[in-house]
Parts: structure tokens; sequence; C-alpha cells
């Protein structure tokens, strides 16, 4: 059974944007791959180190998050990335072996750099980030790593690094293979991609009466001023999400009724809350059941640091071994 | 009782120079503070991964060399870096603080990547050594750490990122300062600084006929190519190995000796190479001692490993719960 790992960075609540592309995904490669899910706490103090307040609780809910789509820790090992120090030691060994320009070519170090606003970010940490990563990865041995098409350079640079040291030392790191996925599109409330910076999210933990007032403030085509203008659904962020969210007789349905004005843009927005409500559901009756239980929240932590460390510890020992430290 | 730490790559056996520089410092020291002296294996990777085959051997050597000299395990912390891996975490941790900027005004920085040869040093690790240097004095919260001139420098970067740290989130960590030591110049056998890179060490490992021989051949005033020429001592590099080593009578005597031609270098020569052996003989009987009880040795670096880990434990927790991770 192929090892697969990946981690996401506590850094809020996860939305629809989140399930529908990473969660759906991680849950469905537990069913014939051996999943390592993380926590990458570590990572987040790359762009976020100067006010780390909400941390704690950006991680708890995330692991939550997790565990209510169907992350099942029975079959996945689930863990936070700092309560495995073997994730520090190995990034410190690769960082011996890393050129600089190797990481400077990277093409999200400088873009990342040029876009975030009002902080810092030439620090050895984010430049070493993608060493972080590499060592995320090479600890577990994974063999393949679920990434979308703009990760690739990322993983390049692991598999790299993997080359580089067992060509240094002993062949004992496994170069991971892209699991490419194409994440879908899903748009938020303002039109534009549903993303946490935009503030256009539906989130998993949002109850019921705060999923269909943002579902009623949801742009539309915005040509469609009153109830009897026709509407355009190629410009309507609303049907664009049906897209996502509707079968294909509701699709077809609207796409006609819009551009006749025989449906209002209230309704059609109904019939859509009314959809991510139903499968919201399920996963809200999930957090309910895992808030009420801290303890078991902690017990995955728990048994997910056991595990994972003595996976990593047995790499690192390799690792130490090759390079006679 | 101020506490110290200081750290020594593991590059080869010590010579004289180590021994008068940094030891005899090391061992008065003992007297009035609480010391931790460690290996600094990792260090060692930053500037020599290429070749790692013979680290086991140095990192041991160093220590024989150590206790031989008379670091006192009952008194001080000896321990091996990379055996307590909270260095590594503190060193991540900080690195999401340190700009680049520090990194690469740090004079020494630039300089060594100038002068070796033959080695690329443009590695992430490499700028990241003197992240890795504050990591190891402020896990111990180190009040003071000797230090030369030349290492000032990084001193001061130690000190800039624990008062950074401090002001972003908690005053944990323990700025220290500097116990300017004034390191003698120790010449070697071809006149120059006594220094490994040039091949003109005698060890403290090296057995008496070793060290009488490195002795013979130790070059003098090049001008004084006849036993009658009359000599002068200002230009010769074993009478300058006598100022560290005889007495006042035996230097004016040589003075004056070797200016009339009435003393030999040979003779000369062999007046010194019994001071050596003199100051060298405790330390060969105690090394043969070590040398013949590794498991004295190995019982040091286990206690020397939990003590250490478990100052470095409480650094690094409160370290955590001030960055909130």
């Amino acid at each position: 059974m192929q090892r697969v790992l990946s981690g996401m960075q506590p850094s809020g609540r996860l939305h629809l944007g989140n399930y529908l592309g990473a969660l759906t995904n991680w849950k469905a490669l537990q069913d014939d791959h051996e999943c390592f899910f993380f926590v990458a706490d570590w990572h987040a103090l790359s762009t976020n180190y100067e006010d780390t307040s909400r941390m704690t609780t950006y991680v708890r809910e995330l692991l939550i998050d997790w565990l209510a789509v169907g992350i099942d820790p029975e079959r996945s090992t689930v863990f936070i990335q700092s309560h495995v120090p073997a994730h520090a030691v190995l990034h410190l060994l690769l960082s011996m072996i890393t050129p600089i320009p190797w990481l400077e070519r990277n093409p999200s170090y400088k873009e990342k750099q040029e876009h975030v606003e009002g902080r810092d970010l030439s620090t050895h940490g984010f430049l070493g980030y993608p060493v972080l990563q590499a060592a995320d990865i090479l600890l577990y041995k994974a063999d393949a790593v679920p990434v979308g098409h703009d990760q690739l350079p990322h993983l390049e640079l692991t598999r790299e690094l993997a080359r580089r040291f067992n060509s240094l030392y002993t062949p004992v790191l496994v170069e991971p293979t892209a699991l490419l996925t194409d994440f879908p599109k899903v748009v938020g409330t303002d039109g534009r991609k549903m993303s946490k910076s935009y503030g256009n999210t539906i989130h998993l933990s949002d109850p019921e009466p705060v999923v269909r007032q943002k579902m009623k403030t949801m742009v539309t085509d915005p040509a469609r001023v009153r109830r009897n203008d026709p509407g355009n659904p190629e410009v309507c962020p609303v049907f664009a999400l049906h897209k996502t969210y509707s079968d294909s007789t509701v699709i077809d349905r609207i796409n006609h009724e819009c551009r006749t004005a025989a449906v209002g843009c209230i309704d059609c927005k109904q019939f859509l809350a009314n959809r991510i409500v139903e499968q919201l559901s399920p996963i809200w009756e999930a957090r309910r059941t895992f808030e009420a239980n801290p303890a078991r929240v902690d017990e995955v932590v728990q048994s997910g640091r056991a595990s994972a460390s003595k996976t990593a510890a047995h790499t690192l020992a390799e690792v130490k071994e090759a390079m006679k430290i």
C-alpha cells in the first residue's frame, strides 16, 4: 500500500473551498493508501510569526474540521508537526546540503514576498520553508504527495534534496511522486475564488442560519436588478456554485429559468442553500460530537504523535547513520 | 553562580594552540561558573557536509582531549549537540524571526565563503550558522559566553535574537554577555600561527617521540645557518614558543646566548621540547586512562545528554508557551 503524506497550516476555520479541494481528496485517499495527515503549525510561523495568539485555537479547529468531515484516525495517522521534533532535526540536517539558489529560484518565494503586505518575509525561516516541507515528506518516506499544479516546484525541490542526500551519503530517502490533483474552483460569496483572504467564505463550522444568511447576500448577475429582468447565468456566481453543488437537472432548469426570469434570485439561492446545508448537516453533527468530547480529540492527537514519532525516529536514525552523525 | 556555555567543532585532534587558547580558559571557568561544554557536531556539517566519514572519530577524540586536560564532568555538563534535538527545534523557531540581512551582514559569512576553496558554502545551513549558535546559547540561558574579539558579531546576533524574541512574545530568553578572552598566539612548527589548516601543529595526543621529532624540524632564524653563526631571537619561531613555555630566566638566557652563538639551535629546541613534554605528560597519562576505559567516556556522554536535555527541555517549554505553539 502506497504511503501518502499531506499537511495543512492552522490558519483559521476551513471553508467549502478547502473541503471540496483538499479534504474530499484526503478522505478518498484513505481507502487505498496509508495516510499521514499533519497540522503544519511550524509552517504557519514562517508567514505568521508576529501574531501567534490564536495558534492553539486554530490547531484545535483544524483537527475538529478534519475529524468531522471523515478523516479517520483509525485508518490514518493524524498528528501535529510540532509534536515530532524529528521534523526540526531533519530540517536542520537537510539545510546543510541545500544550496541557497535552489530556494531563491522557488517561484512562490518571491511571489509571496511581493504579495503579502505589511509583513517582513525576508526571514531565514521563510526562505527555508521548502526545506522544512522536504523534511516533513522525507521523514515518512512518503511514496506520493497530493499536490496541485502550483505546488509542483516545491515537490521537485523535495525530490532534488532526496537525490542529493542519497548521492552524498547512503540512499535511504525516498523520492516522492506527485499525486496531481485537480482542485475544483469554488466560488465565494462575492464571486471571486473562495478564500480566507477575501472574506468571502462559508465555513464548515458556520451554523445553518449563518450559511443561509451568507447565501442570501451572495452577489448575482449585476445586470439583473428587478425580479422580472432576465438574468445571465454565465456571469452569475450563484449559478457557478450551483454547478458545484446541484445535480444536472437542477442546473439545466436554473440555466433556463434564470434567462427567462421564471426563477428569481431569492429562490435560486435558496435551492442552493438547501443543498449546501444538506451536505454540511452530517459535518455539523460530527463537529458537535467532537466538541462535546475534547478527550477524544486529545486521544487522537496523542496516538498520532506516538505513531508519527515512531516512523520519524526510524527514518532519522537511518539518516544519522548515513551522515555518520 | 553565572552560567557559561561554550562549544567546539569536532574537526580533528586538538593541538597546543587549542589547549593554551580555549581549553585552559574552560578549565579555569569551572572553578567559579556553572559550565556547559558541547561538541558542536551539527555545526561541523555547515562547512563539512560532503565528507562526514571521520565525524564519529573526531567527536570521540575531542571528548577524550577535553577530559584529559581536566574538563571535569563532575562539575561541568559535557555533551554532544546532536544528542539534544531541542537545539534543532529552537534553531527552526528562531529562524522564523531572523531577517536574512542580519545573517548576510555577518562578517564571517562572506569571509569564509571567499576563503574556503573547493567547497560550496552557499547553503541554507551555512547561512543559518549564527542562528544555530544562538539556539545553542539561548537554550541554556547562558549568562556569559567566552569569545575572542573576532566572534563578537556572532554573539551580538544572539543578543539581538533574544531581544527580538522577548519583544515579539514573552521575555523568557536571556541575553548573554561576552566573556572577552585574549587567546595567546601560539606559533606552529613552520613559524606561522599554529593551525590545523597549516599542518604545523603539535597535537595533545602526539606521543613523546612525535613531539620531539616535530620540535627538531621546527624552523629557526633562517639567517643562522651554521652552529657558530649568531642568531636573532626576534625572528626565530622557536624563541617565540619559548616565550609561551619557558620561564623568564630561561627566556633571558636564550635571548642572550642565541645572539652570541653560545647556544645552538639543537640544544635550544631541546630545552623547549622538554618543557612541552613536561606539560603534556599528565595529559598523555589521562588520555591513556580514558582510552583504556571507553565505558567511562560513554558514561560522561550519557550523563551529559541527560543533564543538558533537562535544561534544554525546560527552556523550550517556555519558548513554546511564549510563542503559543
